[in-house]
């Protein structure tokens, strides 16, 4: 307990443990709240939509991120720094558009569901972890970049990987003239 | 990113802020759900219930923890392990009754509240963190220890420090023939 090389850092982690458990009870409840997967899903992803816009500003002060030029670095930087940062996994990253404007996040192993076997049938519609999503949303709508986010890919609905689809949505103004 | 000092370790990491927000959300939904605090709290206190009696095994399997010998030990295991792995922080210890069976957990600094400023006015009686004396009492269950846990200070009502007070039940034998 004593070695700590750099105490301040060492108090931004917790276990990752508690925090698995803590979302479970989370989706529990909201579970019992909503009768509907849909309803718990979207109920999910404005929670997760609410944590991003604050959390971006956590990711900027403790990161030395700059503006990104593409939206290929940009979710280079969501797998490799961020996700590392907030969730200790980085996940791999594919472009799945000839647009350049759609990337997934590709998870081997997803630690939000350590504890979670498989989803009950009765709720075979839920994405359980929706609330990243959310969390991904909003931290790109607060650095002025609109997306979609979305599960395309769960591996708690038996699909090889968990995979997590970003869609940037362009602006109008983007065709014409391009910002670097 | 690279530096590793033990990558398995690592793993069990996460950043503090995603779970202090996503905490944050259960209990804005909890607040939804219940009209009354104490109902917020009593869910928080079972939903942490339901924690404590599984984080308990990844405790023990990750520490060498051995059986406590008193309740004073069991108390600092409590503070110095437990929190300091699962929150950060490590709490100091005291001892506030005769009979040698009631702690208190002193927190000067309480991570779960991180983004809270303070309870609205209309949630005077709101335990916000209540879900940790739920995790420590049955974390503490599973190793046939029966105890009550409870906030007694709490910064967000404007204390001094944050005080969760434990006090272990004895059991009828305990008294005659106290197996040390």
């Amino acid at each position: 307990m004593s070695r700590s090389p750099g105490r301040k850092q060492e108090n931004h982690k917790i276990s990752r443990e508690l925090f698995v458990l803590t979302y479970g009870a989370l989706v529990a409840q909201l579970c019992k709240d909503y009768e509907k997967d849909e309803d718990v899903n979207a109920c999910l992803d404005r929670m997760g939509y609410s944590i991003g816009i604050r959390l971006i500003d956590d990711f900027l002060a403790r990161t030395a991120v700059k503006k990104c030029r593409s939206y290929s670095e940009t979710a280079d930087v969501i797998a490799q720094i961020a996700f590392k940062m907030y969730l200790g996994v980085t996940p791999s990253v594919s472009c799945s558009s000839a647009t350049r404007n759609e990337f997934s996040l590709i998870l081997d192993k997803n630690p939000l569901v350590d504890f979670v076997e498989e989803l009950p049938a009765e709720r075979a519609s839920l994405c359980y972890c929706n609330i990243l999503c959310g969390v991904i949303r909003g931290a790109l709508e607060m650095v002025h970049l609109a997306a979609e986010v979305s599960f395309l890919q769960d591996r708690l609905k038996g699909d090889a990987v968990t995979e997590i689809g970003i869609t940037f949505l362009r602006k109008p103004e983007d065709r014409k003239h391009r910002r670097n």
